[in-house]
């Protein structure tokens, strides 16, 4: 970590703040420009409060040349972390198709899902019971039912089940869960994650709508901080001023994160596109940037019989897409 | 709201809809032109899952015409609504500044602020003690002990205190707040905001880093759809490019929800700026934009003796703030 | 178009308002309901001033249906355009690499560089002489003397070139360049785009840092409603709150952009990311997305001997790069 | 400036660096770690290309110290600057109301509306006749006819004038115009930023939508490094993810420029809000915000006597508007 300090400062007030860093730890590192005088801490910055210190009136800025992320940081831990999803392994070259419906509906549908997307190649089922929705009056999902529903699609397919939990309260529920999910919306939900950091389920933790991806690595860093360390990373578009998507889908978010860390990467292009039309191209595209593995959004009951869901595709769409990712994965920039 | 069909749809797929519509007890208005058929709904369309529609393949593009929300709504509540919080009224002309430290330290700092913030003219105070950071590693606030020096505080100056929660578990520690804060990392917490519909508590709504205004109301909705109608909106700033503040505070929000909603809306400068100079100018302009009250960092005893907070004012800068203040509120917009 | 009156407007200003309509050509379809009146316009709206409309005080709202641009628009011409570039095709199943260094240095630099991307496959050749810098004090490019020094690379090798304008006064200085680049901070300066308009140059026009796909084609609609079919459209980035990339490469803009029009769709990783390690997986995630070329900054000859640019590729890693995109094209979603 | 290098960089790397950058005029402080050497420079950075250096591969980051602008820069010209527009004078403590239509419309319409903004207190009036617009099929101002209706506007009110240029061509036209503005969409056109550094005439610089206060500043530095020091800064709004009002208007950004440069401030909140009704919130809020100056929409005949403007004030509005503004004016924030 660097110090700037600001022209003109004391020398009373500099030493007030090197015997204090000294005194929690570190070595010093002083050079006094004609103006300017920089401060280098060397020793474990990551722990150190960086607004904290940038609060200090002698000090101009603070620049971290250590990423402030420790357990979830590739420097420390070279290989691909490979996570077991029930079984079912995830990153370090082992790559998964998680499909289903956005939301568990009925005992008929989420079992001809998980049969379908099965058959087409998907390693591992998702499917929403809690839903978080924008509007109280929205369908919220069903909650301990769907939760039944997904373990029995579970067992009659024997595929490992992701979905999402909205409080730690919930945790009991979700035992039989294989993966359980962190919405965009909760991504900095803290009391939530430090909770899950307490379990040893492996937690797809989602990149929220306007995170950066250091923030989405410190969110990582609260569950590993707790003891867990299954935790598998998911792009799923930012906010950004563009209408014709629902979200922007950051794809070069993969390579960034694959560098900075062993933590398995997925991509959602479900959510982060907002269209069925895009999934095919987006779930293509994510494959050959890299990603330990995708999300994609299947229904086979298109509500009422009127429609297709707005984002996801049907069965047969399904199985056309995962033949052709299946044929392209090797060609994967790692 | 407005339902925009695509070209060419046939009419048992138009039947379908049209009888699920009236089946959900809608009266439809329809349009057929010569390519495009447009169905307009009569009636109470805020609880309709406007997603669920927007899905259906038939459908090019749904547009509401009333806002999704309801009881936050001023068209069905003209007049402001002034909120009780612990004895001090906020709303339809009472304007308040809230002020105190971040985070509370320790007993003499949270009652010599609060004694200081009174005199200078402050209704309630602030005063955080569940801290949310980014990092694990940071210093996440003094918790039960924290909420107990505020209540302390509170006795010595009779200002109600206002202070963040992070959990719903927390609800029982939190009986002697007067208002309870909701972060704006939490504005989509749902599972939080539905437990904080069932109290009867003031709650102060931070609007998230990349939320938009209607989604503010939206979440505002959850806490009321449960019954508690006793809630104050917060602009805080939203997440831009731009890097020399901290976060961009977006003052329009103000004007812009006087007319959407009744509720009382502040405006938070320190977090909204993150530069302690920027404090003066951006809550002077609050003031006079229409806000009925503001929340300022105030901080006595900058950590260490080294320093001032980087976004907190001095009791000294803060009391000549406070005077310019009130002096300037009878301009306002309204 | 559909005009969305607002509640309570009296019976004289709808009747100005429709008379006015039919006035400058439109069939006008009007729907009554309770409180609230919709007129439907029928016809070529693609000429109708919707913000004049919109800012008409008895109207609430104004939506399209029918996208604002015409002779960029896929419904009014089905087919892919090829379009020419010095004799090399691009569009219509005719991918092109286009490759070359940020700027023109000197001779040898661009003839090696020009020699070494056309024997890894690269179909043209990129150079800039006029550069675009954010500060006054910086290297702006060589000018009439680096168009002239593009010109002999191109004699030398056959490829044709790629160059930015940045001022329609420049123009007879492009007469042997093959394809005018227009950059992302010129997007919407529209008398230049007017200029280009009445040439019959090859346009590639980059996507502005802020500017949503519909109005990418817009400017592009600028240029075609000269005469100017010509015209490649270019996604390099869009600036959001990330920072760890230079820009946000918003790579669904292809699938988007396929279905909106029929023009070229080219992407540019190197501006896109900044940082030459994201080069490629974005180039291959580019290609399989479906777009008709790239643009990729390569550079031999890196400053000083001392360094490689930031987002250029060296030729080695260009040859390597360029050898994996042609095989990994015939997956493309198309 | 400070150059931080990677770790394990070899000694030849670094002697080539420094070797370098000694050459070119620095001196060098040259702190080594244990892992890390920093490379402080000393000098005048502003004219050093930063691109170039951390472009270098032995290069980690680089970081600024001083900013990179430097005639705007208050650190080297502490008084404010006062802008001669036409005899009226802007900054410094000169504070003045710009008024008049979007679009100069017809010889009656400009007087009328010049002679009304007047007698409200305006000290210039504003009219577009050259206008950047979205679509090519949208009315693109009267031009030349334009220009001489608005000189005939001067002449009969004393007001000075303030339009928009969109092309260095056109330069010869504006010889009456008092104060040129270059509109947001052209903020980062340098050719024409260069074109104007080379006049002598007053030029108000509106913020493009997508840049930071930092570019904005760079913007300047074009024109005041040819030599023009005429330059008025303008805040009107950038782009995020709101959809309810037009733009975001970045009120932070009048307190943070008056930090930074000497240069007179205005807001825009016509365009920076897009809607009339949040007009006089925003242009009070900038006033106490501590704003030079302020450029208001003014319209005085609704097209076709139909409505008024979605964004402009009417006279009588605006006339209540002005006298607001200036009883709040002293209770500006400096």
């Amino acid at each position: 970590m660097i110090i700037l300090l600001k022209d003109k400062v004391n020398e009373k007030q500099v030493k007030n703040l090197t015997n204090w860093l000294e005194g929690i730890g570190f070595d010093l590192h002083i050079s006094k420009g004609q103006n300017q005088t920089i401060i280098g801490l060397i020793g474990d910055t990551s722990r150190v409060d960086m607004d904290l210190i940038s609060s200090l009136d002698i000090v101009e800025s603070v620049k971290r040349i250590q990423e402030p992320f420790k357990s979830a940081n590739r420097k420390f831990h070279e290989e691909d972390s490979v996570v077991d999803c029930g079984g079912v392994k995830i990153g370090g070259g082992h790559f998964q198709i998680i499909a289903g419906p956005c939301s568990v509906e009925t005992r008929e549908q989420i079992i001809a899902v998980a049969q379908s997307v099965k058959a087409s190649g998907a390693g591992m089922l998702r499917g929403g019971a809690f839903k978080p929705r924008t509007s109280p009056y929205a369908f919220q999902g069903l909650h301990e039912k769907g939760l039944e529903l997904l373990s029995e699609a579970k067992r009659a397919t024997g595929l490992p089940i992701v979905t999402e939990i909205m409080e730690a309260a919930h945790l009991p529920l979700f035992e039989d869960v294989d993966v359980i999910q962190v919405g965009a919306r909760n991504m900095q939900n803290f009391e939530l994650l430090k909770e899950l950091g307490q379990t040893r389920k492996t937690i797809l933790l989602k990149r929220g709508l306007a995170n950066t991806l250091e923030e989405l690595l410190m969110s990582a860093e609260y569950i590993m901080a707790g003891g867990n360390e299954n935790v598998i990373l998911c792009e799923r578009g930012i906010r950004t001023f563009e209408t014709y998507t629902r979200n922007t889908l950051d794809l070069s978010a993969v390579p960034v994160l694959r560098r900075l860390t062993h933590l398995p990467v997925v991509v959602d292009p479900s959510h982060g596109t907002g269209h069925a039309y895009l999934v095919p191209s987006m779930a293509m595209a994510a494959t050959v940037a890299g990603a330990d593995g995708l999300i994609i959004e299947v229904h086979n009951d298109p509500p009422h019989a009127l429609c297709d869901g707005k984002q996801s595709l049907t069965p047969e769409q399904f199985d056309d897409l995962a033949r052709r990712i299946m044929a392209v994965k090797e060609y994967a920039v790692r």
